[in-house]
């Protein structure tokens, strides 16, 4: 778990800006997994899960040379990897397999697009899982996965997101234990994409929250939260669009290690993104349209605050003239010895009153406060 | 009916924001039908249509095994699921017409995006149903839709929505007793998607409300309903969009459950649509021109509001000031003692005020108010 | 004529807003043409033209049944429909001529998008003319067209738009009397389209007159002006792109109806089309830009107007401030009988007005008003 | 070069407004070259060169009916035709090549799209030139071609910008006389091109002096020059966006009169209209960018001067409220012939303007002018 | 190195404004190489690296007649040529190797988009490498490749991006040793892209301190740096745009010069290149969103500023009016010489304070300040 405690860390960036880095430097050789000096080759725990129909076995795995021992055929192995700093049993594993080295740099630089490649005698999977980081802002986790003949390597940091599939595989939850390999990649694809859900579902109770709040009344750290939703949309617009790509070549290609019934589930998980993102775009437009109407507000806001200032000053300015006319101070001004001057000027200043209220309320600034 | 009412009231969300949840947790079992603890079992009401040219009939199944019974073949048969919480009796009946449990799962999780998917021996169409909430808000009921050999099976809520399908079927109106179980599926459809129409129309109305009230005059609600407007063709969209792509694919597949002659009418169908999509794209460019005409409204307005101050401060600040200054106590000031003061004072006010009202008239702010 | 003048009437609305309604009720029988009983069935007038390359006649037919009386081969026969409420005439139409009664419908329901439809023995068209209507508002008509084998039926309501082709069949101007039905068809369409330049060309002079006004000073109806041509745009835009669309699939069919050397025909109207569909879319972005530049004006009017006030108000408040200040009734104030302190705030009240002066001078704000 | 100035005066509109304009009436009869009673058919200058490897020629043709004398086969020929208002020349041109009538009607019509047609005997083009008009906007011309076995026709208004091709045929410059007639055609069309370039960058220019005015300074015309640009960027995309799709189109297609070595040089062509497209594309993102840094510095100095107007009047009006306070005259006022009144009055002013100094400086509003 | 000097010193323009120049004039010759007489011809610095498993060399070509001398086949050559100025000198080279003179009047025009051309014995290629200019704004540079049967050819000004490779051959790092022609333009690819990511994190970096700085406080300056990373973003847009497109085009051809074995490294490369455009259009959105919430930022402080100037006028100004009005000089005027007339008008006064400051409590506008 420290690895991702270590790269939160690292980085004081929220949101899509966090999305963004690449470990190896400017003309790094292609296909290398270094990481420059400051990684911290942290061990990796490595699980190996097989099953078939009858049972299901779950053991630690100490080194990479203990992987294919003991390994009889006929069940399906699923090599569970929590922890990515450690490039030299990733090497290992990489060579156990036959991975291909560009696939394994991708597993190390976690901030990879969704996406499937097929090299043959394995198809390489990246899919995002989205978390809440530390600090509470919306992040995605890198989950890479291999699926060969009979196995599906699985390779992430530190999240448990995955002991779903495992207790699954376990406790022969559902039809897992009757299916093969390709349909343990599906699971694991369906559970990180289920995870989107409660994220999209929590944006969605943001959004409500700040339309109430803005058909109610004015309150100015609404266009901070638009912007903080807008941000998360934005990141999971970035992580969901290409793994819908992912998702649809996988179905298209007419890969071998996925079995024709499998496929039948995987247009489920692809029905599952289109889903989503159609949400995530809808979201996207309310979101720019709560923005819009706020801003809106705060027009018509000024405009009520500038009436007000100008019902006041237009009233009281003319008034205020008339009472300082008067109270010059010259000798010879016949109206301030007049001995109806007094209630003259009061007059006067009434009808004045009236006049500008009568103005104002036919340009409908007045009646309707 | 205890169902919509149930849902519309476990969530105080409105428009696009209601049109989102997913029963199902994380790492739910794929094709489960269980909808968590808190879902009450109501039964589900089954009635059964069947017709040939010559009669029809209706029956209310009480329990999943009678499906089947009394079944004379070379009739069509439509089976009229309404309510979706009684899991088991869906479940029966997805083991009674060996439906994929994938669709089963959609049927119960009501939120999908409208499709038609093609199980090989049924064919499965989602569409979606417009409606005014009990508070008036607009929402969406989803209608599941299996088409099979000889045999329609359509589940939904509680709506009243296709009454006027069995209506024609029970008294053979128009040429549906003549044709076969495709041609029932696109009654269906056609019905729903006839229920736009009106919804779409009412859009329109409100529309041409907004529009010629901001003619007219300014009224600060406009933007709390043009934000509703927009809200709802958000809400359309969402729906039509998809609606098409699944009549399109419908028209494109060479689904062996649709009819050459049924094509036809399911191509005017796909016309509807086609122009619903058409008309909700206008409107919402429409409402996004009477968005922007409303805040260059505002924005003028202000402006007047701003001249009114402005031409009162500029002409009566210096005019205060001119008798602010001779309100002043020195003992020696020389023009109050002199006899034209007076007179000289008010001519210089006078040629301060017309000199000012110039300057405006001249800048245009005066004479066109 | 009557027709238009009853639509128009039956509804307020206007640009796109009047562009939609459909008149068949929820869960009407598709194909039917009923209209409700508000429609009143007036008798529509059907002409007969029939020609060949030696002669042309025009008759006028009564009742349908004379319509296929009297008809010798060998000539091109156009059957020119005008009215559409008398839809019992309609359906006898359809029945001699054999049209499919989803295409009569859609004659029906005027409200259709531009499309083109096979359906086999003959092609169904749809195109809508553009006109102003009584209240000087944008609108458009619809004209449906069916190309048969050497028969042309137009139905549209009573405008008179199609009077040159009328007139080019009878006195032989141009080729068509050496083509064939298709090339009426065409010239019928090339008419419709032709419709649209003055219309297009009377909205860039319109935005012409908004931009030069825009250039030379400001008057607040500009926004209202700009509405109105963006609506007329809107409208237009929604009823060409399908026109374009339609065009499209008929030049790429290989429709039996349309000879080889029409198609070069048609292939020029398309142009036409696209070129319409081009200049609307420059005038919706140069309104658009209008707009934006409007609002920038008022902008910077607000500014200007804010700058006066502020200027006035800054170098007024303080000198009044002075002036009060000495307006005070003190009896223990040694200012006021000191023999230079008139003067010497008459020279206090220079400074701060030069001070403000320069400040602003420096601020940008006078020297350039 | 008449005709441009005719053409120039006729019409007052600028820019994009300007683009577009159809001669031939509602119902003209298609494929004719009448343009109307108030076109002066004034003569159109045909000039003939002809050229092989070895030498070129080129002679002023007064009459169509010289056209083809003297024609010696094994020479290319280039019709460079200047003037379209000859109407009966360019019909009786029209006669002497095979040219298709829709193509003169288009040739005559100087508002076309950009455009490639393949007649089957001859290909016929329109592209555009820009350039600016008398009154100093930018406008473009229309360059007709029709490309031939062995022949090239090229018919404009009076412009020069043929000049260069002409020189290089008749002075032996690049490889030109070496090639065909598809070699001359596609020089005409790369040097008609290559005038965008001076245009486009002047377009750079005048953004970079606009970028560099709002860094600096404001000033209020900006949002003119900021439209000025705006439409004339508007101007060429919607110029070069169908030139590059007619360039696509000559080139995918397989027409017999482009030599496959002349295909590598129209490529090259159609790069220069992509780099164009991609240039204008860029620029108008780049003015709409400016446009929105105007709009923020508007508001932003709009914010500017209010805070200048609210700190002098926060501050001047309740220190005039307490001058004018002790100015008051009532007889019994305690504080007036109390002996320190005076210096607590004043003590009082000081604090009332240093809390407002304190209180402005912690908003933030003085301190960073 | 004097070259990029020179060219920036040449154009003043920065950013997107600066990539755009195209030297050879109107109706130049198509392939000429002239670049005007203002340009230096300086030399051009050719290198040649030569290479198989076991060893490499690295000479200095001094002509460009040494070019193929002593060259052993079955070694992979590199040819690094740095500077464009030498016109003659590449001339001699597109002869020494057959180079399509339109791909190198592509070298000369520094200008180009990134392509790819197959011109049948070699494949030319154009990518741009991100690089800050002298005066600190981000530009980009032009780099040339042709690849061969057995060479590339590199061409570029003088910056010194691709020592990484050049190190990575003479010291046999990575595999490219072992690898062909095709692989040395692969690594000369990545190492371009490769430059773009440190630009891309630059721009994050300084998104983030502007989103921080937005959420922390007001600063006017925001503004002016928020368009310049707009700017930057469009720049880089532009430049990567057209990289995908040319490596995609290279991955889809059968192109001869590519292995297959390169291929798999290639789609590597490309795959950055669509992580860097999903990174840059985010970017984008980000920055459209800073903009937006800096508007309303700046709207929203208007507010604030406005409420407190009318909270401040509309206090006093009736309190002033008050004051100024017992200031009048009127002969009779009872309350002068009422006793309690000073009292009462100071509880007048503080209850219009009063009164105003609950009216203010209750719009909101005091409370929360």
């Amino acid at each position: 778990m420290d690895q991702i405690t270590a790269d939160t860390k690292s980085t004081e960036k929220k949101g899509v800006l966090r999305g963004f880095r690449r470990s190896t430097g400017i003309g790094a050789i292609p296909g290398s997994l270094d990481r420059g000096p400051e990684a911290i080759p942290d061990r990796c725990r490595i699980t190996r899960i097989s099953f078939n129909v009858d049972n299901a076995d779950e053991e630690v795995i100490d080194t990479v040379g203990e992987l294919n021992e003991d390994v009889p055929a006929e069940r399906i192995y699923w090599f569970r990897v929590e922890g990515i700093a450690d490039t030299q049993t990733l090497r290992d594993l990489g060579e156990a397999f036959g991975l291909h080295p560009l696939a394994l740099e991708d597993v190390v630089n976690t901030h990879q697009r969704c996406k499937v490649e097929d090299y043959g005698d394995h198809v390489f999977m990246v899919i995002r899982l989205p978390l809440y980081a530390d600090d509470g802002n919306l992040t995605t986790e890198q989950v890479s996965l291999f699926l060969g003949d009979g196995f599906v390597v699985s390779i992430h940091e530190g999240c448990n997101a995955l002991e779903p599939v495992r207790d699954r595989i376990l406790w022969a939850r559902g039809r897992i234990r009757e299916m093969k390999a390709d349909y343990v990649a599906y699971t694991i694809l369906d559970t990180v994409i289920d995870n989107y859900f409660p994220v999209i579902e929590e944006i969605g109770n943001r959004l409500n929250i700040i339309d109430e709040a803005l058909e109610s009344g004015f309150d100015h750290n609404h266009r901070f939260e638009i912007r903080n939703v807008r941000s998360d949309l934005l990141l999971l617009r970035k992580t969901i669009w290409p793994q819908r790509e992912a998702l649809g070549a996988l179905l298209r290609n007419d890969c071998p290690h996925i079995q024709e019934s499998t496929r039948t589930w995987l247009r489920d998980c692809y029905d599952h993104t289109i889903q989503l993102m159609d949400v995530t775009e809808t979201y996207r437009e309310l979101c720019a349209d709560l923005r819009d109407f706020h801003l809106a507000d705060v027009s018509y806001r000024n405009n009520e605050v500038m009436k007000t200032l100008t019902i006041i000053a237009t009233l009281f300015m003319p008034l205020s003239f008339v009472a300082g006319f008067y109270g010059m101070n010259f000798h010879y001004m016949p109206e301030l010895s007049w001995r109806y001057g007094y209630p003259v000027v009061i007059t006067l200043m009434g009808l004045i009153a009236s006049g500008f209220f009568l103005f104002f309320r036919r340009k409908g600034w007045i009646g309707k406060p």
